[in-house]
């Protein structure tokens, strides 16, 4: 069988494409590992989804499968490979050994954390070091943490762990940090949280579980160790998009390059949405909005393409 | 006083702009007719917008008025007529002869129906000829109606309308509907419903109220006449952006052209989000999308022009 249309991920971005594509009539399929995305994950309160003066990340995760669910769209747990074309139709390979056939591709598979890339990193990782702290914040009850990434996520994270931990290091590489001003404020208020900029992280040490974390003071060149218990890393998320390398061009941070108002790929047919693509704001809601476009792009593509 | 940033309209874009924006703590007054804009007059329930399953126009919109309030949003009810820029002070005037100064202007005024232009038409304005069904459907229990239109506005008006009438036309201009298939599904069940394409309406009759419409059918170039007892005109929608002539360029629709990534208009710090830009999908979740973007394409505006 072929395909109309698959969607490739199913955080906000792939979710909005596929009611669209649903009620377009389209015969469809979502391949994703989950649903919600990085929405699921979400360690603090969503409180700039228009719609929901505050909602948690997994309830609003929870909306989206339900709104998938009532509009019959067919969900394959899997996770894809590769994406070939073969004169008008896209041939989608997967880790299930499955493959796929479609008309139209959206991608819209998010971002998955960047690693520090310290020495030390990897041999800690589920042993302190974490890339979620939604998942291991609880862990750290009365414990010392750092959290490096002065952007929101950084700071979001240390509002988040301020609820369990006793004392927060923000590290943030630049001189000056990127996080909202309302997040800035939130950290303020906790007092539990000191803020370093200009720090480099040289290595991360332990004895079984993490203990201490040493980085550089940029501006000093100073070496200093911190005594703590947990690190959070928080800076920045990259694309894993190298599967569809050929059929799509990538920007320098492998984001997937697409027309901002079609969101269509170099590729006819093949669309990219969300925190995959070049877009320079990656919100829940403007995933959202660039899932409907592509959805009805994708619809306007495959009315040509079927005739 | 001049505001960092002033956001002219308040449906779903201007709304999810303010939101953005208080979060980002600038100084900002929102000027707006109405909370809601057009998602307030929606005849049909939403079932598109994610995070959703399903919600009423009346309902979204009041979720929108409610996070204004949450997020402390001061709202001006008034109606822009001129915007001018001085140095790098942007100055609103209003039709309550108000002067609003800012370092920066977001336009999400949306969109308004466009009239038919068939003779009569003015005449009937509230004596049988609407541009809202949602507000006016109700009167014509029982009767026989038509609806202008077969774009999606035509057919969710006319699925509105079948709760109530006996009987409705829809007349589409062109050889082919516009409407989603899903909306064209619905109609067909309803039963209530003839569709007419490739029909130019001609003029509207009546005495007092509206009696009849009469039609060219331009495949035969005859002429019909329908006996109606009113007309919903759902032939679109434009854009009221001639307060900002002078600082934006237009489409040919009379829409606001700008970057799409940013929505920036050709003016630095006036930005354009919604229906009354030139983006081709018109959805609310893309407005939405497009609100947070230009949001934070203003902040960072802010930052270098206030250093």
């Amino acid at each position: 069988m072929i395909y109309d249309l698959i969607i490739i991920g199913a955080g906000p971005a792939g979710t909005s494409a596929a009611v669209y594509a649903a009620r377009q009539k389209l015969n469809m399929l979502v391949i994703s590992k989950d649903v919600g995305g990085q929405v699921a994950e979400k360690s603090v309160d969503i409180e700039n989804y228009p719609g929901f003066d505050k909602i948690s990340g997994p309830d609003l995760s929870k909306h989206f499968a339900d709104q998938l669910k009532s509009n019959n769209v067919e969900v394959a747990l899997d996770e894809v490979l590769k994406i070939e074309k073969e004169g008008n139709k896209f041939i989608i390979s997967t880790s299930h050994n499955q493959k796929f056939e479609a008309l139209a591709v959206i991608i819209g598979t998010g971002a998955d954390p960047r690693p520090l890339e310290a020495p030390g990193e990897k041999e800690f990782i589920g042993k302190g070091v974490s890339y979620c702290s939604l998942c291991d914040g609880p862990i750290f009850r009365d414990k010392t943490v750092a959290v490096i990434g002065g952007g929101n996520s950084g700071f979001e994270s240390a509002v988040f762990l301020s609820n369990y931990v006793k004392k927060i290091y923000i590290l943030e590489f630049s001189e000056v940090l990127r996080a909202d001003q309302e997040n800035q404020d939130l950290i303020k208020k906790n007092g539990k949280t000191e803020v370093i900029t200009s720090a480099k992280v040289l290595k991360i040490e332990g004895e079984g579980f993490v203990k201490s974390l040493t980085y550089q003071d940029r501006k000093t060149n100073e070496e200093k160790k911190l005594e703590i218990d947990g690190i959070f890393v928080e800076v920045g998320r990259s694309p894993a998009t190298a599967f569809a390398k050929g059929l799509v061009e990538f920007s320098e941070r492998d984001e997937i390059i697409a027309q901002q108002e079609t969101m269509q790929t170099k590729t006819p047919g093949l669309f990219a949405v969300g925190d995959c693509n070049q877009g320079k704001y990656k919100q829940i809601v403007t995933a959202a909005g660039e899932g409907a476009k592509a959805a009805l792009a994708a619809y306007e593509y495959l009315q040509k393409t079927k005739k």
